[in-house]
Order: C-alpha cells, then sequence, then structure tokens
C-alpha cells in the first residue's frame, strides 16, 4: 500500500465507495481506510477548531482568511454572470499525487485535504468533503466557509438548487471535472432550469495570480534503452495496431493521464511527487504523433531521440500543451474517430470531440497495454525488487542493533529506508512517502510521521514499515511488520492470520481473466474466521518507473481482469485501533499455473524478497501447505537476495538472512477436534489400524 | 439449479455477458451454461437444418412458413408508417417463464428458443440469438428470415441502420422493453435521424388474432395465513413505512414484477408455468391501494379478504389489467412521486410518469424486503425442505432398487420424482422442469428428458437430478449425483472436489453485508487447484411459494449484498464433454456467526436434507475441517428427516439414510509431501521428539 489511495486518480472516494453502501455504519471508517489519502495527518484530538457561533467567531491561528480572494473570485464570476462556480480538487490529469500550483481548491479555502471539492455563489462558499478530513477543516477554514459532511454530486446539486436562483448558471473549469463527474452534475440539474456552464479559465487562478506557484520546469528525459521494454516506435506501432483491429478503426488515440505519455514515448521527468511524470497530452494518429508539453524542457538530445524535426508517421511533434484543445478541435474537423478512456479523460478534452467521432472504452489502449508487462519489462522489475529487498533488509538489521538502544523514532527511522534506498543502483527516491507507525500510530489508515510528531520505536510495540522506491528499472512497495520483543498473543494470533491471507491469494490458482474482485476474499478467509478484517483493498498494479499505484490492475470491482504479465500488490492487514496495526505486502507477477488437468490457469509469483517476521508467526495457525509455500519462499529469497549481499559484502545482512529464512516446522494445532483427526489420519499413514 | 436461468429475468443473457469478456475464447460456451434456457433441447448432431441457398430452398418439416403472417404484419406496419418493427421475445413482466399467449416472437419467427429477438423491416425479418439457439433457429424458421449470430441491441441498430431509411421510424411494444434496454436501443439510434416509435397495442397481437392462446383465467386465491410470514396488511403498512423514511418520500410505490403482487397480498394462481403468479400490477400510495388484475378471477371470499368494496387506505381497489398505464398517467396527474425499481419495469410504465415525478432503485422496497425472510417464512421454507427431502431420499432409493432392474429411464424418472414429491403434504407440483441426466446428457447445460428422447439410467454411469417442489410454505430446488457401480478414479476426485466447494462456501464466515460476488470463488477454489471449473452461476435466492430463481440474492455481480435471513443456493459442479456432469446444489439460510472476536458475521445454515454419495466421495482429499463439517451436516440430517421418515413408517429410507449418513473417517492423503508433514506435526502432538 502507501499512504495515498489505490490508484492514481481522484475518483477513488466514489470508487471505494461502490462496493459498500454509505447507509452501512462502517461505510465512512471503510471509505477512510480505502481511500487513504496524501495529506499530513492531523491530530484529531486536539480541540483548536474554529467556532463560527460566538460573536467574533473563534479562529485558531491554523486558519487561513480567505475574505479577499473570495471577493476577488466573485468579481470573476460576475464577469461571467455566474451564481456558482465549482472548484474541484483534482488536477487536469487525475493524478493520484497534485502539483502545488494546482492546489486551486486547497489555497481558495485554506483546507488542504487530499479530497473535497468547494462550491462558491455570490453569497455563500461551502466545501464538502469526507469524515478524514472534518476535524481539519474546522482548522484550516475561516467563517466564510459551509463545512457539509457529504460526499458526491448529489448533495451539491441539492445545496445548489436552495442558493441560487432559477436561470442560474454554474461555471465549472472543464479540465478539473471528469466526463463522469461532468456527467453526473449535468444529470442531477437536468430539467431545474440551472446551467452547467464550462469556463476554460480557471477563475481561482486568475485570482491567484503571481501568488500561484509556477509550473514544474525540469528536463523531460529518455530513459536509456536498458530500463525500457520496448522502444518507443514499437510501441506506437502496437497502439496503432490496436487502432486498426478496434471494431470502430478509431483514426487516432488521445491520452489524457501523464503515466500514459511517459511510458509511450519512454520518457520521464519529475513534474509530481513521487511520480516520475510531466505535464503533457499525446495526439497519436494513423498518421502523426503530436506530443502537447513545454517544447524547451527537451534537450536537442531528447527532441532527436523523438525524431521531432520531421512531420512523417513516426515522428513526434511537440506542440506547447497549452495547444491541446485547439489541436484536438482542429483534428475533429476531419473525417477522424478518436478513441479515449473515458475514465482518465477531463471533460474539457471531451467536450471538444462531437459526439460522432468518439470511440470510447474505460482505459485507452495504452493504459491497457501497459498493465501487462513484457519479459523484459518483468526482467527489470524483478531485478529492482531485489535490490529494494536489499535496502529494505539492511534497515530490519539496523532496527535490530539501534531500537533497543531507544535512539529511533518513526521519523528518523523513515529517512534511515530512504537513505538506504537511496543508495541501491538506479534509484530516483522514494515511490510514495514512507509509512514508518509504531504501535497505536500503525492503527491509522493515513498516517506518515513528521520531524515534529513522531512516536519512538521501542521493543515493547510492534512496528509496520509501507514504503517503496522508484529506480529506473521499476517501482517498488512492500509492507513489514515486526516486533522486537514479546508479542501479546493476540499480536501473534492476528499477525498470522494477515500472513495466511497473503499465502492464500499468493498460492490461489484461478482461471484465465478472473477478476481480482472474485478472488480477494482469500487474503481475508483466515481472518474472517475469527471475527476479524482489514477496510481496504488488498492490491494494486504497479509499474516500471511509473505509478505505485498503477491502475487498472488490481482487486476492486473496476480493476480489468487478471493477465500473465501483470504484476499486482497483495497485501491483507490488521489494524487494532489505538494498539497497533499489521500489514503484509508484497508485490507478485501474474504467472501461468500448471495444473492437475490441462486448461488455462493463472497464480502469483511474489517478487517482493523480504522474510516475514518469525517472533510474529504462530506457527500452529499454519495448515501444511502453508508451511509448505512459506518455506518454499524462503529457499526463493535465499536464492535471489543472498547473492546479491555477498557481493556486496553486507555479511551481517546475509547472516540476517540465512536466520530469518530457516525453514519452519509444523507444531502442533491448537484445537483438539483437529489433533485428534490428524492423529487417526497419520497413524493410518504409519499402517497402523484404528 | 434449474434448466432455466439464474433469476425471473430475461436479461440474463447481459447479466451474464457482464462478468466475461466477449472477446474471451470460452464465453459463449460459458454464456450457455449461465443462461440456461427453458426451451426443449435440440438435437444438435442433425443435418435437418433449412438451405436457403439452394433454388428452390430446403426445408425441413419443423419449419415455420411464416410467409403469411409476416406480411399480415407489414400491413400492420405500414397503418403505423413504421420502417421497421421490433418484437422481443419477453413478456411485460420480466418473467422467467413466458406464458403461451405471450410467444410472440415465437409465433411469429417460428423459433422456439428461450431467447431471441425478431425484427422486421418492409423488405427483410431478422432474428438474433445466442449459440445455445443457432441450429435450432436454422431448423425452425423459413428462408423469410435471417439469422444473426450476435446478442444485445448493438449489432440489432447496426443493422438497423444499414437496412432502413433515413427519417425511419422504428416501432416497439413499450411493455416488452424494459427501461435499460429501451435505453441502449435510444442511444445507439442518437444523432441517426431513425426514431424509437413506442406503440402500445402489439402489432403482433393484431395479426396473431384468434388463433393466440387466451390469457389464463384460473381462480386467485388467498394463501392460508399458517403458509404466510405477515399478512398484507402488515407488508402495506411495512411499504408504507419505508415510503416515508425514503429521502425522497415517494407518494406510491408502483410493482410491475407479478411476484411482487403475490408476495405483497398472499394471493397465487397458477398463470405461469412452475411459478404461481398471476398478471397483475399493484400502485401503492400512501392512500389507496390499487391491485390491476382481472376482478372476475376473485372469488367473494378473496374479495373480502383484500377489502375490496371500500377505499381507505387499507382498502384494496380492484382495477382491470389493462387499465394500468391510463391509472398511472391520472395518478401521475397530482403532486405525486412513484416509487419503482428499474429492474422490473417495463418502458410502458416508465413512459407514463413524468422524470421528476419518479423515484428510481433497482429494485422496488417489496423485492429487497421480500428477499430477507422473517422467522416464520424461515421455518415454513425450513419444513417445506425437509418434506422435499422425503420425496428426494425416496427416489433415490427406489432408484437403487430400479436402475440395475434396467427399467428406468430418464424420462420415467423424473416421473417419479415428481410424483413423490406430489404426494408430499402442500404440495404445489414441480417448481421447475426436472433435470434427469444420465451419463453424458448431464453434461448439457440445459437438457432434460422427453417422452421421445431420453436415456436408459444404469449402473456403469453417473446420474444427475436437479429438481425442486412448489409447496404451500415454501419452493426447493436440490442437486444430488450419483453412480450406483464403480466410478473412475477422475469421476470421484471431480466429485470430491465439487462437494469441497460446497463445503468451503457453505462453511465460510464473512462480514455482515458481504457481496456474494466476493465469496463465489470459495466453491470453484478446489476445481482450480486441478485445473478444473464450471461455467454457471454459483446460487441463487428462493422464495416462499414464490419463483424458484429468485431475484436479488444470490452469487452474481449484480445481486445484492448478503444480510441474515436470505435464502440461497449453493450449488458448483463440474461437466466433463461427452461423459459425465456432476452438480451439488443446496440451499442455504444466510445466519449470523459466531467469532472468536466480536464482530457482525454470517455464515450459512444449509437446509437441504438429502445426503451426497459416499460413492463418489475420495475422503483423503478432504481435509478434517471438511469432515468435521460434513460429518456434523449429516447428524443434522439424521435429527430432521429420520423422525419424519419414522413417522410416515418409511423404514426402508429410515435405513438408507442411517446407512449414508454414517459418520466418514480421514483416510491417508495422497501426496507424499502432504503426508510428511502431517507425521511431522502428529508425532509432535504425541509427545515424540522430531
Amino acid at each position: 500500500m502507501a499512504r495515498a489511495h489505490w490508484g492514481c486518480c481522484p475518483w477513488l472516494v466514489l470508487l471505494c465507495g461502490t462496493s459498500w453502501s454509505p447507509n452501512d455504519p462502517g461505510f465512512f471508517s471503510r471509505l477512510l481506510a480505502c481511500a487513504w489519502g496524501h495529506t499530513k495527518p492531523v491530530d484529531l484530538g486536539g480541540q483548536d477548531v474554529r467556532n463560527c457561533s460566538t460573536n467574533p467567531p473563534y479562529l485558531p491561528v491554523t486558519v487561513v482568511n480567505t475574505t479577499m480572494s473570495l471577493t476577488a473570485l466573485r468579481q470573476q464570476m460576475q464577469t461571467q454572470n455566474l451564481s456558482a462556480y465549482i472548484i474541484p480538487g483534482t488536477d487536469a490529469h487525475m493524478n493520484e499525487y497534485i502539483g502545488q500550483h494546482d492546489e486551486r481548491r486547497a489555497w481558495i479555502t485554506g483546507f488542504t485535504g487530499s479530497a473535497g471539492t468547494a462550491v462558491v455563489t455570490m453569497k455563500k462558499a461551502a466545501v464538502w468533503t469526507d469524515s478524514r478530513y472534518w476535524t481539519q477543516a474546522e482548522r484550516q477554514m475561516d467563517c466564510n466557509w459551509e463545512l457539509h459532511k457529504e460526499v458526491g454530486t448529489t448533495p451539491i446539486v441539492t445545496w445548489l438548487l436552495t442558493e441560487i436562483p432559477a436561470g442560474g448558471r454554474v461555471g465549472f473549469d472543464p479540465f478539473l471535472l471528469s466526463i463522469d463527474t461532468w456527467e453526473s452534475y449535468d444529470l442531477a440539474l437536468q430539467g431545474s432550469n440551472r446551467q452547467l456552464v464550462s469556463i476554460t479559465t480557471n477563475l481561482v487562478d486568475l485570482v491567484w495570480g503571481s501568488e500561484r506557484p509556477p509550473v514544474p520546469n525540469q528536463p523531460i528525459y529518455a530513459l536509456q534503452e536498458a530500463f525500457t521494454g520496448s522502444t518507443w516506435q514499437e510501441k506506437v506501432s502496437g497502439v496503432r495496431s490496436q487502432m486498426q483491429k478496434h471494431q470502430k478503426v478509431p483514426t487516432a488515440v488521445l491520452l489524457s493521464a501523464l503515466e500514459e505519455t511517459a511510458w509511450l514515448f519512454n520518457l520521464r521527468a519529475s513534474d509530481i511527487p513521487y511520480n516520475p511524470f510531466f505535464y503533457s497530452y499525446t495526439l497519436l494518429t494513423d498518421s502523426s504523433i503530436r506530443l502537447f508539453a513545454n517544447k524547451s524542457r527537451f534537450s536537442s538530445e531528447t527532441l532527436s531521440y523523438l525524431n521531432s524535426s520531421c512531420t512523417g508517421p513516426m515522428c513526434v511533434q511537440i506542440e506547447d500543451y497549452s495547444q491541446v484543445r485547439d489541436s484536438i478541435q482542429a483534428y475533429s474537423l476531419g473525417d477522424v474517430r478518436i478513441w479515449i478512456g473515458t475514465s482518465y479523460t477531463m471533460y474539457g478534452i471531451y467536450e471538444m470531440i462531437p459526439k460522432e467521432k468518439l470511440v470510447t472504452d474505460t482505459y485507452s489502449p495504452v493504459m491497457m497495454t501497459k498493465a501487462v508487462k513484457n519479459s523484459k519489462e518483468q526482467a527489470l522489475l524483478k531485478a529492482s525488487h531485489v535490490r529494494d529487498a536489499v535496502a529494505v533488509i539492511r534497515y530490519l538489521v539496523w532496527l535490530e542493533k539501534n531500537v533497543p538502544k531507544g535512539t529511533v523514532d518513526e521519523f528518523s527511522g523513515a529517512e534511515i529506508v530512504d537513505k538506504f534506498r537511496g543508495e541501491e543502483q538506479f534509484s530516483s527516491g522514494p515511490s510514495f512517502e514512507t509509512i514508518s507507525a509504531s504501535g497505536l500510530n500503525a492503527a491509522l489508515a493515513h498516517y506518515s510521521p513528521t520531524k515534529e510528531l513522531n512516536r519512538k520505536l521501542s521493543s515493547d510495540e510492534m512496528y509496520l514499515l509501507d514504503s517503496g522506491g522508484q529506480y529506473w528499472d521499476g517501482t517498488t512497495d512492500i509492507t513489514r511488520t515486526v516486533h522486537w520483543g514479546t508479542p501479546s498473543a493476540f499480536q501473534k494470533e492476528a499477525y498470522t492470520r494477515v500472513l495466511i491471507g497473503n499465502i492464500d491469494l499468493s498460492r490461489l490458482i484461478f482461471p484465465a481473466a478472473t477478476s481480482g474482485r472474485m478472488v480477494e476474499a482469500f487474503a481475508r478467509r483466515a481472518l474472517w474466521d475469527a471475527g476479524l478484517n482489514y477496510g481496504h483493498g488488498t492490491g494494486h498494479g504497479i509499474g516500471n518507473f511509473l505509478c505505485v499505484h498503477e491502475w487498472p490492475v488490481g482487486f476492486q470491482s473496476n480493476n480489468i481482469a487478471m493477465a500473465k504479465g501483470m504484476f499486482t500488490s497483495i497485501e491483507p492487514g490488521y489494524y487494532k485501533d489505538g494498539e497497533f496495526g499489521i500489514r503484509l505486502e508484497d508485490v507478485a507477477l501474474v504467472v501461468e499455473a500448471k495444473t492437475k488437468y490441462p486448461g488455462s490457469y493463472l497464480t502469483f509469483e511474489v517478487v517482493s524478497f523480504v522474510p516475514y517476521d518469525r517472533n510474529l508467526i504462530d506457527v500452529s495457525l499454519l495448515s501444511p501447505e502453508h508451511l509448505q509455500y512459506l518455506n518454499r519462499y524462503y529457499q526463493t529469497i535465499r536464492e535471489k537476495v543472498g547473492p546479491e549481499l555477498q557481493r556486496r559484502q553486507l555479511l551481517e545482512e546475509f547472516e540476517w538472512l540465512q536466520q530469518h529464512t530457516e525453514p519452519l516446522a509444523a507444531r502442533a494445532p491448537d484445537t483438539a477436534s483437529w489433533a485428534s483427526v490428524l492423529v487417526v489420519s497419520t497413524l493410518a499413514i504409519l499402517g497402523w489400524s484404528v
């Protein structure tokens, strides 16, 4: 997992909601765990929140005064003859992490939570957000803003209908509403005599003015061939071949997600935190390639790598990022059909293409192709995981020595593991903000320590580390939970049940093209059996130096079916509020399974290579199959990571690895009934008559 | 299962399709197995199909000459100025089984398959159906009809666009298109300059004339109070209370599914094969109750039971079935909001209600309430299953004696089990056409024997019986597979893996409100493990003297979440083409589970009480937990059915039951590795040092 939610997309709150009913009492706590945000944790215990009912209102120091900016925004609204203006928290590419210059909702409201929508009318201003952020919003917003403790477009529209007069115009930036979100606003407003008005100039930006942080401008660079699965020319040909085979024979594909353009051209940059992308669109037609980005950011070598000086079908013409709408509009005049993935396309693009010229799928062909790694990409991702295991093992060894000294806290620990990763070959920083959580903090869904707010690591507490790295060859994500002292029986039981869940799903054999949603309960069964569970998803796709949460692979209902060559995390957990948190996360490759009878079956091959904590495993809960699986996995870790540790002269770590991967032996089961049947069985094996 | 598909609804072909991609090579075979039709099986091996490419065409005797009826239909179309007319295979209530007078598509085309849509233009006529029916269609249709081997509205609209001129009008009967189907036609035709035209007088009926079978006219009767969970007054009050609690406070609920009206008023009849319903609608408002049905079918006692002579909020006003549209239109003029379940409402009702007066959910409150049985309904359903077990056990004992004589065939066997059921108290006939299939026939998805076409039962073959009864207290559905001779090792393995699947799902503990889709793979895991699987769903809801396939409970993606008090079948299977078929189906009640740690968890309580075939169980494949579960289940069967057999003096059957429910003992596992770990474990138990 990571602190952020499953997938590079702000629609996650909705996604999570689809699997549970909002009427369900547990809905919000699960939503919380499902759509883990990326903001700083807020101490919910504090009373340091605004009170708008006193005169004058009480405002804590954390509040931002928004009176002037609201006045300025309303002037802009008046110019456009708007009764209301919608300010979503998204950017134009459905990015999981948002650049500072895109934090419009945070800037105008003061509220910095990762999820929430603001709406301003001429008289009122309001924010809608989910339960994770209610306290934070009360600490950050001044009394210009109402807080609505709801999510989705329906409550916003209900409010709008009471706040703005009939005939009123509701403005929005079409690049900040996904097609789906726009449709739900449009549907809800139908017949209400209120009009949705698309305004391409963002009104908040106009008010923000020179204070707005600049758009990133670091170089955009090409990956070395050693780190790519195919050349960009091969990828372009592959997409064009899919266009020709498509029933509707589209003449072009439009790519809106930044990872799509980055993948297609094997280009990277650092515009987005943790994601090596750059602001861009691509219009790939049957006879041309247009890359919309800031041309000045390409070196002459990169321009030449892209054949950008020609105009043929294998030449990448670079057009300015801001030209994408006009360019699509011009292209749409012809006899064309433009193929888009609706999940990652914003209304601002969609509205430019006449309906009859649109070819829509949920995901673009690039998104679908990228999900299945070819053999070189598989080898690259695996190699990055071996080096990543070295960094994590170094950290675990370091913790074993230093935690007893009482000198390690969650934040300094996170710095160490980030440093160890940084020392690995091809490192390009963490793939998300490291979750380093001790004791009760590990039970908080969106916890990461800060320099100021953190907890000391101790041999008396469990410690959860969820972290990952970006490497030129691959992106990693792994979670281990450890205890250096004497865990309670319940901690061991819970840990072992989480481990069984991880094993049961990892070793599952299932038919090709099974959806993850159909099998994810195998990761929960051992917990359910005892009345335990976890409130988040079970895994997500991962990229080759791309997103750590790479859609559309995973175990959610809207993920695509599993196929050979996909990578997904497998990460059951258990969280005891106020006490501890457990999560065991591995990345696994989907591979063909050999079955007794012939058929097209798949299973998982785990490529994360760090042993689990023996101190927390209750062997008596494991079946013979679990033990066999675990010991085989440990053997694989020895074979993959052992030589690497030796080569690097990390002999202490090598010793540690040998100890922690010693085969586990079966112990007596707990329950008498199981034992008695077992005895009968074994006596039968031994040839005794019973 | 049953021969018909999961659920009382013709949309099933689409439902099944959602879980698999049509691009998947196995899609159609699975679709076939998923949406098992209700028509007579057709011998696909025969070459007795039409040949329209010769001159004159070759037409087998099974073909129906449709020239005259088509000419008459086109005259009707001309009167309405139509370029095309759509003839779906559905009726006006989404019934699983269709009355003869509703078989319009079968009558006009000659093709009697349970799925398929016909479209007639002034020059051409065509049928779209899925692979189950391609041969059948070629045997039954004359050369007036094109056969299109596709399903869904898209290929129909694509064809229409080439066949009818711009400006053309496409007529349809609004009572034969569901809201969803209408929307997909409407969407596909948008911008095409072809218009969908709703015509309430069915044009096929006009042509059919006096030849059309009459609408059923048997009495509509009230269930005795002993067989109802609540009075109709209590149910009406319950629905009204849900109306008041609903966010949008609807003023009325409109019920379109026949089972909804039957359930609400505790009324039954026999209009539909296997389903004890009558053609009806109900408009339940906050101050009145209107039941649309043929008034002459109610006795004076039933009219008095319904308080039909008054007009207050607890009086049922009976209006004629044909008045429903006008009555809804009149009601819609007021300040009202009408609540409908979109899944069971046809466009003919939907189009009468102004959009702003509609309150839509997927299922009506009656459908949702009916899904959860109260304690009396649970007791009634359980009691019917005890008597049903007596009938099935009598049949299994009878088979054991008679099959070796060589005098039993699939059809005569089916007659015997139907007869035994008929002798049970409160019997009201079978709940679907009995599937009685020997040897290779059991591998055919939609097989039922006929008097003319059937196979002899033999001790050398497996035999599959899937059957159920309608009783005044409950509806039953059970499948058992048996072998009276020496099954092959593979047959035993497959049977045992199916049994393990049944047990693994039946004993699963899962959180309240989990959807069936999330857990149904537990019924498949043991098969998957060996490269085996089955191509149909894993279970469906069941009613109290209502539908044998009662939506919306079940394990499909569009079923609602599991809740305490629901009943579902659990029915994994395995089918070896050309050899044999296995299915083990039980009905189970969803109950609260007691877990080690407190929480809201559910599990299943199986209420089908017929033992599995010991001759087919390979005990070495069962885990200690499986054996424990099985032996506990057998103990329950003894306790529930034993006394009933004794009371009825069915002593031979009682003896048989005792033998077949003897506890099973563990045997040596097959695999050496499992055995070795087991030995270590047990030696540890025995206190030996290892």
